[in-house]
């Protein structure tokens, strides 16, 4: 259904996200997304509030390392505490206090790796979530209504996310699925509230990726996810698929690599001409004590660290943080994850400057924290 | 020891704390207390920070939160990292990254509580600490030493801290204890960084605490602290030593009542005078779900908050904070320490205001949450 033959075409295209991309290096591209509650700069990362806040972080916590845009899960917010809440409060930016724009993962990734019993169907799915297995039930058009119900700047389509290793078969049948779930979705849209996104799946599969992306682009969505990534694939594999797929996505959409990942990950995927990212490992690994540099990653429970006056992004010292976590204070996670999160937005908002300047390849060369090959955290 | 009576007191008395009092109503003052990293308005809650940081709180989310002075505690700094490491780095306030005033307690009521074989004789105290159960002492001179290494602003005494009950034996031999160990403070302080604050015992014994109160007072230290409260004590009798004592103390000097307490017990010392206060119930409480507002205390995992979406102080509805409960987030116990902190600190800064207009009577009277007759949290 390309969106030239759609005779709706004009009147669905209701809410549009203006992206415009402001400089171009190589393939990378740094531009600005303006969603309903304002401006985000690309390349951008998505600090992940699952539940609706960052584990540890206050709303003002995650303005001040320099948010502009954050991520949360339909699944999780479905299961508890449930969209009537949600919408009865006002909406998803009432209810969690956080102003800025907020991006819903359709819990397509989450009802195949957390909920039990998933039964999918050329419809929908249907399983029992992972809090009280309660049976559920989506599909494209409940989504994209509970995405609208709760005001969400920008929501993704279902699909279907095959686990890792599969074959094929199975993965060619995920994306026909994924593609025909998109086009309900698109049709399903009252285009009020929320802009949509369509994810393409393949697996590790070139041809099968690119098929994605060519029907999906007929929809004429307002941007293009790449999924089914990050679910256990090689490095190699996964680099592959970014490659062959960023490219091939329509050039004036944004862009968005589905939870990924480390800072060389993520370089490599702007190199590619990728402008979003999410992932949960700034806040994950920053609660087991690893911290990211510009140098590398380091494990600040290592005792060279008790002595270290070093400042880290949180407001404290290496020193301090390491007595904290020796000392077992939730506080420790706290502030690592804060300085993790003020990394990875730095870090973004440099890459977005080297793009501006023409120097990328440069800069990404004199960033240790960006190349592929570095060693293990210190 | 009289001041007036000891030839080293123009030279002793090197750091001092300029206290003006600005407003008088009854017996509460309003006024303000210049530290050698800031001024602190009176009457001031200091947020407890046993290991260098409050609960889940960053640094900088403690100031935004109001915090002018912040407690850290000597005995468990000792304990981790050790006062040579937090004195290589620079002191307490490069450690922590807090910038503002700090208070240290001495680690007297801790040694007592916390450590097990505590043996006190007249010269200080041994004991195994409560982590990996190595021998330690603590003695007057040391606990000086290591305050001002650390740059503690105010720097409390070792006082020797009697469980409750106690007998009135028992509690005088503590009482002489730690005025004879508040003589040797004095005398071991080089005054070059800490002021010294001396501190009351005398349980529920008026005559003891009254004692102590002269003793104490002859020794022009900086300030006075009722100490030996909030220790198993009924609440009647620990607003009777709060009468009882508090009128007592230097008029000119500050006058702080340690580990003290809820909103209403505040209230009623700020009455009698008081100025200073430190307690864990914001965070301890905070952690558990237990939020203070104006019109008394609430438990935000009740039902009823599901889908109450008034606003708290820490950025978040009601119901966003019961739903982070109900999913047994952190950000739960980070953001309730936050929004009672928040309380904390404005509710001092309100019995300021009071005091200065003349008004702490009605304003008491029309605030619930600081009335004794307040029925159980909703």
């Amino acid at each position: 259904m390309a969106a030239g033959a759609d005779p709706r075409a004009s009147t669905l295209r209701k809410v549009i996200l203006p992206f415009t991309i402001d400089a171009r290096d190589g393939r990378a591209r740094t531009g600005r997304l303006e969603t309903p509650h304002g401006t985000v700069r690309t390349p951008a990362f998505m600090p992940v509030g699952t539940l609706g806040a960052v584990k540890g972080v206050s709303p003002s916590a995650l303005r001040e390392v320099g948010t502009s845009i954050q991520l949360c899960n339909l699944y999780h917010l479905a299961v508890r505490p449930g969209i009537d809440v949600v919408e009865a409060l006002g909406g998803l930016h009432a209810f969690t206090g956080w102003s800025g724009p907020i991006l819903t993962d359709s819990g397509g990734f989450q009802v195949f790796s957390l909920a039990r019993l998933a039964a999918v169907d050329d419809d929908g799915v249907s399983f029992r979530n992972h809090v009280d297995g309660d049976p559920m039930r989506l599909t494209p058009e409940s989504v994209v209504s509970f995405q609208e119900r709760i005001g969400a700047d920008i929501g993704m389509v279902l699909d279907e996310c095959p686990p890792w290793p599969a074959e094929r078969g199975r993965v060619a049948v995920a994306v026909r699925r994924t593609t025909a779930w998109a086009e309900r979705s698109r049709e399903a849209w009252s285009g009020e509230a929320t802009a949509l996104f369509g994810i393409v799946q393949g697996g590790i599969f070139d041809d099968l990726r690119l098929a994605a992306v060519r029907d999906l682009s007929a929809l004429d969505l307002a941007g293009y996810a790449i999924g089914g990534v990050s679910v256990g694939e090689p490095e190699s594999e996964r680099r592959r698929v970014v490659e062959v797929t960023a490219p091939a996505l329509p050039e004036a959409k944004p862009r968005y690599l589905m939870g990924v990942g480390t800072p060389a990950d993520i370089a490599h995927a702007v190199v590619q001409g990728v402008d979003l990212f999410d992932c949960v490992l700034p806040s994950r690994n920053g609660r087991h004590g690893v911290l990211w540099e510009r140098d590398g990653e380091l494990r600040i429970k290592n005792a060279r660290y008790r002595d270290d006056p070093t400042p880290l992004l949180c407001g404290v010292s290496r020193a301090f943080l390491h007595h904290l976590f020796r000392c077992g204070e939730v506080t420790a996670g706290v502030l690592a994850t804060l300085h993790n999160l003020s990394f990875y937005l730095d870090f973004m908002r440099d890459l977005g400057e080297a793009i501006a300047s023409g120097s990328l390849v440069d800069w990404l060369a004199a960033c240790p924290v960006a190349r592929l090959d570095r060693g293990p955290p210190g």
